[in-house]
């Protein structure tokens, strides 16, 4: 009986030679990360157990990404905390705002994560990095807490489904498509504390991007993690981005999953997931009239470069309908000023949408960009909750960046392919 | 007896070929303008005339800019609400985010505000169009309202002060160091309800974004309003960005001004004003050591392309100092894609700044960039009172770009000329 590539990266970080599903596991971290929601609840933790140094000073990274530029005083006093914190204990990855981006952007960027690492942050889209050969998961604060003490975790090893994708996307088919289509398929609970690992010769036409949008959106089917093996673009990746030792984990020929999908990705359509869940997926030739009031194109799903240069080639030459509000945020600093290289940004003002700093902004209902009683919003964000972005009257469609683009210029959901 | 240039303009408005200080005039108005917190307000009153229609569709202009993009539900509600009247009273000039910018800023940039007009704002920075000769003040919302539904206001004729500028400022010494040298030199009510007529000499030496930087803060010495005369380089701002035909008009020359001034720039050095007035005023070279954490350049006060340029002169090939964040925000989506065709942008985003859509932000302590107890702020925007960027025990430093850039990199309040 063979291991998943999960299961092998973290038997290798728990010492061991083998590891089963439901086995009980302590794993060396290879980095422990929070933002600024999260960090001030584990420094709290963090300070009863009365320690005067983390385990490793260069294995913890901090990024206010959240309520930045602090949205209120609360959020000021918050970030303040986090700032004393980094400095009392000397940790060296601390991106303040100017230096910064969004976390799940940042961190791989940064050359911080690298295939068969071990990671665990203090936000639920830490699972982003599978995309790069990366065992990451998101835990609690009382977990990062424990993580910046120690440098360890446990876990309960997880079982596995296998998702083996074929063939190549069309145009306007990206990665958010494809991990929209499974989430409806498979549902919001379809990959409970399971591993989503991602196989076969459909993925060498994904591009890096495409795959951190469908690891970062593990989570929204349940999932534990969500993995994809290294190829030649992911090697590329980690060279352009690390001077840092990288393995590369294959799964057993005779690993165990308990399901496997085929998804044939030339038959996948621009998919759009409707109000409250991220499994209540229709394919864009589905969606009807849906009058919209605001796009919000950006976060740790959608705020790369590939998705700022899919609306760019939608929006470049149209405007920004006059009833819609259309919001970009760069994922980081490196991203913007790329942006602006490509004339990204200028075409994007141009069109009629604001081009902010980076910022979680209004995807987690932050700021910069809520939605009042009634009003709806198309998103490249992950999550469609009651009142996610707002009121809770308001209501959150999820959608690849080019369809959010095309539903820009209509002022309502729309097709790209046909702009 | 003769008129200054504020009383010929409010005479001319009020069909009268006279008017006296003190004396109480209807004026037409130009212009009713108002914002996101203040329209909401002035709404409410207009729907208590039960009239159906405002005075006249092209004569109001409503730019949501202090908590936009919405900070939060509140904020999001007010701007849905205002939205709705626009939208039904066909109010031509409005500006959503992405056409947007902050409204002192963007309305002279859409050529609503030229030579000779009145024009009302439910914004005490309103002021700032004095720079191209207008008579412009701020207004509660009750006027606004009223003056929506009439398109008249009652003005008390304000007495005038008259400031001769003389000679050429130095290098690093811009509008924001002349108008501060000036409160300091009279306080925050030497100009109470009185114009200040700017006139002399050295007005050539100034910018027209010189100039809105001045007028802007009239009102913080008091000021009814600021006024300059129209020059060479007003009529070339004005061609530039209208078609709609202006009037200059200039005092008389037996005009009565209560008080006169003559002011060297020549001997005015970069100047800053410490908590918690605007006429706390000390020179660069009087401040000592005062360490800061957030730098703030933007606002209606110095967002112009001449302050980014300004802060992109000082910062670039610089860093902002580890300790501190550095917020820009553009006044205008157009001043935005100016800056990144000179490079500003790119330029000070790598020097690890934070550049923002267009809004007011953390100026009145909306959001975007609000202080932590204890957190000191020096800052490009007008006002310094306690509590104005964030918690009550916070501090905000008044100075221009360039002061406000070279601090950024020292992480204390620091001399330009030096860097």
């Amino acid at each position: 009986m063979g291991m998943t590539m999960t299961q092998k990266i973290l038997a290798k970080h728990a010492g061991l030679d083998f590891v089963r599903e439901g086995q009980l596991i302590e794993v060396n971290l290879d980095l422990v990360l929070g933002n600024d929601i999260t960090t001030p609840v584990a420094i709290n933790e963090f300070n009863k157990f009365a320690i005067d140094k983390v385990f490793d000073k260069e294995k913890i990274a901090i990024v206010p990404d959240h309520f930045t530029p602090n949205k209120d005083i609360k959020a000021a006093e918050q970030c303040k905390f986090t700032r004393q914190f980094v400095l009392s204990k000397n940790i060296k990855n601390y991106f303040e705002i100017g230096q910064m981006g969004i976390e799940h952007c940042l961190i791989p960027e940064k050359g911080l994560a690298v295939a068969g690492d071990v990671i665990i942050g203090a936000d639920s889209h830490t699972c982003t990095y599978g995309a790069l050969g990366v065992f990451s998961t998101g835990i609690g604060s009382t977990d990062m807490a424990a993580g910046m003490a120690t440098g360890k975790c446990w876990f309960k090893v997880p079982k596995a489904i296998k998702f083996t994708l074929k063939n190549k996307p069309s145009k306007w088919v990206s990665g958010k498509d494809i991990i929209l289509h499974i989430i409806g398929m498979i549902g919001v609970d379809g990959a409970l504390y399971k591993s989503m690992e991602f196989v076969g010769d459909g993925i060498k036409n994904l591009s890096m991007d495409d795959r951190f949008t469908m690891s970062n959106m593990a989570i929204e089917a349940g999932g534990k993690n969500g993995i994809f093996p290294v190829d030649e673009k992911t090697i590329e990746y980690l060279k352009e981005h690390t001077n840092r030792e990288w393995v590369s984990y294959e799964a057993d020929k005779d690993a165990i999953y308990e399901k496997e999908y085929e998804i044939d990705l030339s038959k996948i359509r621009p998919t759009v997931a409707f109000p409250h869940l991220p499994d209540n997926t229709r394919t864009i030739d589905e969606v009807g009239d849906i009058e919209i009031d605001q796009v919000v194109i950006g976060s740790c799903t959608n705020g790369r470069i590939s998705d700022l240069r899919a609306a760019r080639d939608i929006l470049k030459g149209h405007k920004v309908h006059e009833r819609v509000r259309c919001i970009v945020f760069p994922g980081t600093q490196k991203i913007y000023l790329q942006a602006i290289e490509e004339g990204i940004v200028t075409d994007l003002i141009e069109a009629g949408a604001v081009f902010s700093t980076p910022t979680c902004g209004p995807c987690l209902g932050g700021h910069m960009g809520i939605l009042a009683k009634g009003e709806r919003a198309i998103s490249t964000t992950n999550r469609n909750f009651v009142g996610r972005m707002g009121h809770v009257e308001s209501e959150v469609y999820l959608a690849s960046p080019a369809v959010a683009a095309a539903s820009a210029i209509k002022g309502k959901i729309y097709n790209p392919e046909l702009i």
